[in-house]
C-alpha cells in the first residue's frame, strides 16, 4: 500500500528503513518493491545490495581477511537464495585502512567463493578507509517467478534447511573470551549461499514464500509474517539445532542452543512456507542431492506475530524479539545473547 | 584481452584494481568488462557501484548529511551518464555511528536528488558504523549501445561538458582553513549527473569514446587513453575552468586553476570523443538546451599517454600524474593541491 512503508517484523533497524522507504513513488521499473530481499525489475533482474563493515560484521581477530571477504560476498548472494533467483554476477565494493593487510586478501576471498559457484567479477569499487574495512557487495541474478515474503496462508507448513545457531555460538564463544568448535567458527567464517538448493525446491514445490535466515528465525519469520499477514507458530521441540551444541559448553542447559537457532543471525540457510503435504514427498532425495537437512519447523496461522510451543501440553508464548539488529548493534555490543 | 587486466590509467588504486581483477574468468552475463565505469550485462543491464566514506571523500564540517547523500548518489548516477545509459534505479547502502545525525538526512538528500531526475529507488541495506558514515550507492540502467572509454581514434576531437575545477577549488579552500566561493562550493556539494546531456549528444552525434570526470581531466584523460590505445593532447589554453577562479585568491596566477581543473576530482562532467565536425553543429542548442557549455579541449593522437599544450609555440608537457587516487588519500591528507 502506498505511504504505509514495506512490511517487516518488529526491531529499530526496521522501523528505520520503515521511515525511509515510506511514501516512495511509484517504482515504474520494478515489480517488487523496497523491503523484500531483493529488488526485481520488470523484466525479472533481482538486484540486492549488501554492506559489510569490520567491527558490526565480523572482527579481524575472529576471521581471516580471506574469510570476511568470502562471507560478505556469500551473505549478498543469499539473497539471491532467498528469492530462488539464479545469479549473473556480482560487484563489490571495498574500503581498506592504509594500515592493514590492503585489499588483496578481502578480494581473494570474494574470488574463491564466487569461483566456486561459477559467478562472475563484474565491477566494483575501491577506495581507502579511515578505520574500519568495509565491504558492499551487489548481486545481480534473474528470475522469472520471485520466491517472496509475501505470499504464505494460514495451514502451509514451515520449513528449515540445515541447521541453526552454528553462527551465533561461535560469536558467543569469541565474544566470552573462548574458542568457538572449528564447526561452529565454519558456519561463521565461511556460511553457504542456498541458491542450488532454492532452486531445485522451486522447482519442484510450490512454495508459498521464503526467505533466507540473516536476522535470525524468529526475526525473519517475524518478516514473513508481517509480509504475508499471517502468524507463524514455531515448535520449540523440532527447531533443527545445529548438533555440536550436544557436546561441550555452548549447550549448557540446552537454552543456549535454543535461542541461538531462533535469535541467532547469519545461518544463511532458507525459511519455506508451502501447503502441507508439498515438501514431504522431496525430503529424503533433498538431503542426498545436497547433504542438507530440510526440516519442518511449524505452521502459518491466521493472526499476526511469531509464536513457540515449547511442548504438546504447554500454551504457545509470544517470541517478542526479533532476532540481529544491526543498527542496534550486534549482541556483544548490546548486551550479550547466547 | 584474458590476463592483461583492465585498461585503466596509472595510480596506485588503479594498479590494484588491475591486480584484483586480472585472471577473471570470462565473464559470461556481461558485454563489458571490470575497468570501465559500469558493467554491462548481456540485455543492455547497466550496473554500477559507488562507495563514498565520510574523511575520504565528504566531511561533515564541510557538507551537510543532506548534501552528502545526494552527492554519493549523484556520483554513482554520473557512471551511468559516462555510458550514456538510462537510468532505471538506485540501490543505497547505508552505515552511521549511533552517535551523529542517524540515517534520514543522508536519506533525505538523496531521495531529494533521485526525485528530482524521477529515479525510484528501489531498495538498499541499513546498518550501524564503528566511525565513518559510509554510503554505497548502485545505480541501474540500461542502454541499447554503451558508450564506452574504448574507441577514440587519432584525429578525434576532445570535448569537456561544463566547467572544471570548482569541485577542487571548493576542498583547496576548506583544507587551507577558508571558505569557498560559494558557486565552488555548490560544485562540491550538488553536483550533477550528466544523464540527459549525455543521451542527448549520443543521439545526434557519432561519438567514439567517453566516461565522467571523476578523477580529473588528466586521470580520465589517462583511462580513455588506456582503454583506446592512444594518445591524449590537451590544449591548455582551451580548458573550461571555472569562472569564478577569475575572482579573489583561487586563481593566484592562474596556475591554481589549471590544476584543478587538470588534477581536482569530482566534477562529474563529461569527457567525450569524436570524429572532427561531429560535435561542432551542435554545440549552441546543446548550451541553449542544457544551460552548458560544450568545449573542445584537445585531440587524440597515435600514441599513448597524456600531454598538454600551454601555448601553440611550445612542445607538449607529459602530464604525469593522474587526478584523484582515493587510496593514495585525498589531496589534503597526501600532500595538498589546489
Amino acid at each position: 500500500m502506498r505511504g504505509a512503508g514495506p512490511a517487516l517484523g518488529p526491531g529499530g533497524e526496521f522501523d528505520r528503513i520503515r521511515n525511509i522507504l515510506r511514501d516512495l513513488p511509484p517504482q515504474p521499473g520494478s515489480r517488487v518493491g523496497p523491503g523484500d530481499d531483493a529488488a526485481v525489475l520488470s523484466d525479472g533482474v533481482v538486484l540486492s545490495t549488501d554492506l559489510t563493515v569490520e567491527g558490526v560484521h565480523f572482527r579481524l581477530d575472529w576471521i581471516s581477511p580471506e574469510e570476511a571477504g568470502g562471507r560478505a560476498v556469500v551473505a549478498a548472494l543469499s539473497d539471491l537464495a532467498a528469492m530462488a533467483a539464479e545469479p549473473i554476477g556480482v560487484l563489490v565494493s571495498l574500503a581498506v585502512p592504509e594500515a592493514g593487510p590492503g585489499p588483496e586478501p578481502f578480494m581473494a576471498g570474494v574470488r574463491e567463493r564466487i569461483d566456486e559457484m561459477g559467478i562472475p567479477l563484474l565491477g566494483g569499487d575501491l577506495t581507502r578507509s579511515p578505520g574500519p574495512v568495509i565491504l558492499d557487495a551487489v548481486v545481480v541474478g534473474r528470475v522469472e517467478s520471485p520466491l517472496l515474503r509475501a505470499g504464505a496462508r494460514p495451514g502451509d507448513a514451515l520449513w528449515v534447511t540445515g541447521t541453526l545457531g552454528g553462527a551465533a555460538a561461535a560469536v558467543a564463544a569469541w565474544t566470552s573470551d573462548g574458542v568457538p568448535h572449528p564447526e561452529f567458527r565454519e558456519r561463521f567464517a565461511r556460511p553457504r549461499a542456498r541458491i542450488p538448493e532454492a532452486r531445485w525446491l522451486r522447482e519442484r514445490c510450490a512454495l508459498s514464500a521464503g526467505l533466507d535466515l540473516s536476522d535470525g528465525l524468529a526475526g525473519d519469520a517475524a518478516h514473513l509474517a508481517a509480509a504475508s499477514g499471517v502468524g507463524v507458530l514455531l515448535r520449540g521441540g523440532t527447531l533443527p539445532v545445529h548438533p555440536r551444541f550436544r557436546e561441550g559448553k555452548a549447550d549448557g542447559d540446552g537454552s543456549g542452543a535454543l535461542e541461538c537457532a531462533l535469535h541467532g543471525g547469519e545461518d544463511y540457510e532458507l525459511l519455506l512456507a508451502a501447503p502441507q503435504g508439498e515438501m514431504e514427498p522431496w525430503v529424503e532425495e533433498f538431503r542426498r542431492s545436497f547433504d542438507l537437512s530440510l526440516t519442518r519447523v511449524g505452521e502459518v496461522m491466521a493472526g499476526e506475530g511469531v509464536w513457540i510451543l515449547h511442548g504438546d501440553n504447554e500454551e504457545p508464548m509470544r517470541v517478542e524479539r526479533g532476532g540481529w539488529d544491526h543498527f542496534r548493534g550486534m549482541p556483544w555490543e548490546s548486551g550479550g545473547e547466547g
